[in-house]
């Protein structure tokens, strides 16, 4: 069933859906793990943090809902269920229970570093498949890169 | 390590550990499957069904996140990881690609009513253990089955 | 035609509903009573009369609003036409034309305490059957309780 | 007791207070079944129908409460009790229970309709009588057959 | 210098910049006396007069300019100079000092009884001369009815 | 196919409708012009024309939006497709290229001119064919006569 | 009838008293002068100007409440009735009809010029009479000493 | 008469003079057929749509502002008055009269279509001659594709 | 003087009022010490504490007024008097002057868990005599519990 | 331990800091004693001064952290706990029970009354030694003696 | 130190530090020359730039801060110390002094012609260094041709 | 060319003049060294730092913008140009790149220190000169020294 017709060619709708998906399940994950860390911090600066991630909940819930939105508009369907974003993520997992703040500074550097290394690459993939998605995945990078930014900095 | 004492007996507190998780479980679900529908929707009623699936989300969000802060509140450790809620959700999950209006009226019926059911287990069960992660399950519950009621009245 | 299935047992769905339709009676009328006041009323407490008057209908409207739509998630039809609102309800009637601040005062301290004492049998008679709704028409109540001890307070 | 002295003749203001009670009692009765089919709706188009009669109930409150706060104005007192909108209303009355979105659209087709005819009446009525309240009578006519057009149109 | 050219008939145009003036300086007059007994009140019912009649200070201002722009519309000049207020206005004239709170109820009873039956005479003046104006002139008087029975309701 | 009924005879709604569209099609084209010259613009007034310009496009969009809706409420189509605002406008068209500031303030003064003169006409044909009508084109001519003297003012 | 009793001794009053009514007449007239500007200006920089009246116009209604609200406070009746204002009144008058804005400019540059040194009196007489009421003219001063210079950035 | 001057050579503003100018004639005529649309609607999704297509106008008017000017940034006149936008259209125009919600979502999947296919070679022929340009075209194409997409998807 | 009649038992008014007068104290002074550390706080996490400690300074006054209104609602005046707060209240007191961030922790650490385990005694308590006081008790208490956790998180 | 520098020589900050500290201590119990009455007011005119207490509760909250925060910019320890406001409050006590809104009346201008003699004293302290901290009791002051004005003006 | 990673090769960092770094120091004195000119501005047109280079200033400080933090997200240290902007700026400077407004709009069509040149540079030598800078440069240009076109066309 | 007549006598518009100068001097740098700040922070307290800089910025730049306003309202060029600010400002200067949290606490510290101090001796100049000029200098340092002691509360 192809509901959507696209304005990509063939190959070129190909790339972008990848990108987009793979931009969905990092966004999608982040959102979760953002929010594990938000409620189980403890330390220090636990007030600080506790709100930072949130705004990083924010981000990534407006940013994924973007991608997937975008996907379906060159005509491929989006994946967020739970099972495809648990399958799909690679994102290093958090343990479960109380996280100190030292450790949740280090693992969202981490985890940041790690999505924006690949939005560059889903970047540089859709310069010529779709400068359309690749404006809105340029965009989202940023956003990220700054996140990252500011983790780094209060290490 | 338990960094936060809980008000609670350690019975009550299991008890209310667990009804407080799985509404957690639930509620992340329905955020996921709130959307996967809101992007993948085909049919007539695209446009109202598509916004009436993102105010579920956004119950889902507020609600899941009311629960697990009341959880570490008491003392037990929220987790909300993609991989427990992938292994552990009860949602009769959507299968990928496009999906007409009409079955998401059907899907979502069915998973607002297995979701209520699960909510209405857990508010007798806490009505002793704490009244005031009652009140808090109460007031979810009744918001999701205002919910319900809008889904099958469109059947 | 039972479109909405519901969450109570038959038994306690009744009980529910008839709580829930006679609350959304007094609720209705009160808003009619309430709007009857704030036009008629004449005397030298007119301004800030005629304001509080217009805070208790919107109470009025919210909470009949509430009532109704919780009526039918649980499956029972509210019925709010006037002519059922005539016959049904117990609200001590204003006469017709102008009515002095202090008969007003006087008038709704009676209205609130009639309809404040129906709403705790209507409380009692849910705690078993549906603390969903009971939880609703505590907050009702509490409401309610609040206006009557402001109009008491002016006598 | 005639507290309020009228800025029109005798004769002037027993047309123009009859326009007003009359428009009055149709505005109200708007409310009521207005908020009558907003909770017992059912049918494919719920959700848009649903909010669509919370329009209607709104612009029925706000213009009640002009054409009644007018009356008074002009040294008549508005009735707006439960009896008299049961015993004096002309509306088509809804029959109880569930109601199917067609029905909806042709019942406030034919509902609308009905004011709006007599709404014209009152118009007509009024011009030489009070201009003033003629004026209020015209912007009230014209928020209703907007709303007139718009079910007509989606039948 | 005739720098804006009129829509009316030099006739027309006269009866209506008449017209206009006159409300003008009704409005203004209002407007100053308004703010008088807004300061200089005393009395059980202070607060609550001082209120009101910053509202009707407000609705004065408001209707000054709609009037005096209307004015200059069809090519007359409106004059809301201090002097021409003091000599044209036929507004009864609060006496310096301290006014008790009836008094006050009683003086802008008055007041807006002497405004409303002018602004009546300007409706039915300009019912021909320019429709547009008499529209403004209508609303204008429909509020200041509105506050004409709001302070004889209090007395 | 007449899927909307009317309120009028078929004289009265001939009457109305033609004074209608009229009043759209004068709209339709001074939002298009207005916008035309707030980009063109040149000369040492342009900021307070630029954005004055812009106010006039928001009073234009909006009346007609009001006009057509009304159109359609009493059962005529409205018709603002291009080619009609082209063949029907009587608007002075101005040239393409930049506009001095002097010019755009002679053009405006006398396209307005117009625009009022026209809805002058409809205001008095519609006084006895609809007066619903009536006052919509009536508040529209107070916009249109605001803005008319404005240019006047600057010449 | 001394209704409310000063924090001043009997001299410090009346000189506090004469400050504040002075400062009172001023800002009234004030804001009757750019209303009358405001509405019978002509010339190129009309938009502007008409906007920057009612700044004026703004200010001076708010600081004249001020300072008649602070003359009450400190015992002393304010009186801002037309005839007063008319009376007492230093302020240069405009004369009737259209009014070019380079007349304006150099009309309000004198005005609020006017105003200026007589404010700057008030403020010295009442340092050692009322501090408090000093602080309010000092801020009113500001204001207005900011708007003269603007008035005549512009000559 | 060259008044702005641009920061592009030659060529190069005439390749984006060309793509800016194409985009404002499509956008301004969506808007018109956009509102078209919204006034002539009929069927059982009449609400829907109607809320849709006044989304889409919004879209088209904030898009051709960009776009006219971001033309004249560049030195070139942007031309949007009716009569350049009936003859250079090349939107798919709707028939007078009323016009049924199932062909309204066929005529907008096909206008939208056409624009986007337009807008992207306007995309492609302004990445050399002006990257500021081209930044702004792929904005308005995001956005007019999300719309296709939710067009489509109601079919 | 008993004007405000009880809904209640004389016996569940005692337990009530006991209930919620201890509550009014134990809210009142934390929002007293809240101030308190608000101002005298020192150490490397000022900024963050010191905004939190207005949170709960914003908590305790809104459920503080909840807590008095609703004991004046159920016929029993409350206590809120600086000398009765001082006499009554149970919490622990700070020292004069700067107080160390880490102390600030540890003590409100210890001040809301003293008042979170009379608070539930007091929900306990007015399970059968009040539900309604007991439902506005549970609520403040959820508050209250959150702060719990965010103050021992961060130690 | 003098963790805050002060910008005053030791003598001038003795004076300021008992200025604050004494300023702080009134507008604390200013707050107390206003909430006390805000509940337990009866009497005709229940309605109006239950919103005016609430006012002055919200300048004296407000007033009340500007006087602390002050005190320790200028490394004075303001000391605002419920034992050091009981015990050196000057205001008169309101005694415990309803208390009739005439009596509210006198008793706020008392209070009102009393403090603004002692802020007086205050003002004057500080002019010479800080004028920073003098204009924020002048501004405190200032707030102060309107609303003694207000409750002098209803007695 | 290099306490923020780069995402980018060293040689793309360094060239894309000196484009940020170059629109850093444009941008923030592009900020205070407006200011200058805003205060010292004379001349007739002198409230509409007053009010244009506010706007002016606004962009530049955003943009400046978006620069800034893209910079050290890219691991490069921005500085906008006020000696490297007095030192670095390329900006044509004002003289002291007032400042005649056909100067300023002079002035500032060769500011923004000079700044625009040298940030198409920065787009350029962006494109392949780090798209994610360039398309905050290009959003940046594109706010800042706007503007130079708006001086231009008042020259 | 001495366009602005001052208020003030030559003596005192020199004295008030340079105490003008001098706080914009220091409040234009105190905004480019906050936001040097903001950008290059590191250290665990980044966060909260950060978002305080941003403040202090805020209120720099506000008050900047009083001080060059009232400079030229006394007739007298403010000179904020970067060459200025850079030769004039006696500021602590940060050194470029990273910057370590407790570093600008301490930084901070100084400057706000530092700036106090001259502040103080401005508001002692200014006090016989302009009366005006100095309550605007109170209120700038009453917000310095609120950021003065908060810095130094987390040293």
């Amino acid at each position: 069933m192809a509901r959507i017709t696209s304005p990509l060619s063939s190959d070129n709708q190909k790339i972008t859906g990848e990108a987009l998906q793979g931009a969905l399940i990092d966004l999608l994950d982040l959102s979760l793990v953002g929010k594990q860390a938000h409620w189980n911090l403890v330390g220090r600066n636990f007030r600080s943090l506790h709100l930072q991630l949130d705004e990083i909940v924010g981000i990534a819930r407006a940013r994924a809902d973007d991608a997937a939105e975008r996907a379906v508009a060159v005509g491929v369907n989006p994946d967020g269920r739970a099972a495809t974003v648990a399958r799909d993520s690679q994102l290093e997992q958090l343990q479960a229970g109380y996280i100190e703040d030292e450790k949740v500074v280090g693992a969202f550097t981490d985890i940041l570093g790690g999505i924006v290394a690949r939005m560059r690459e889903r970047v540089a993939a859709t310069e010529e498949a779709d400068p359309i998605s690749q404006d809105l995945l340029i965009e989202t990078t940023e956003d990220l890169e700054k996140q990252h930014w500011m983790f780094q900095a209060q290490r």
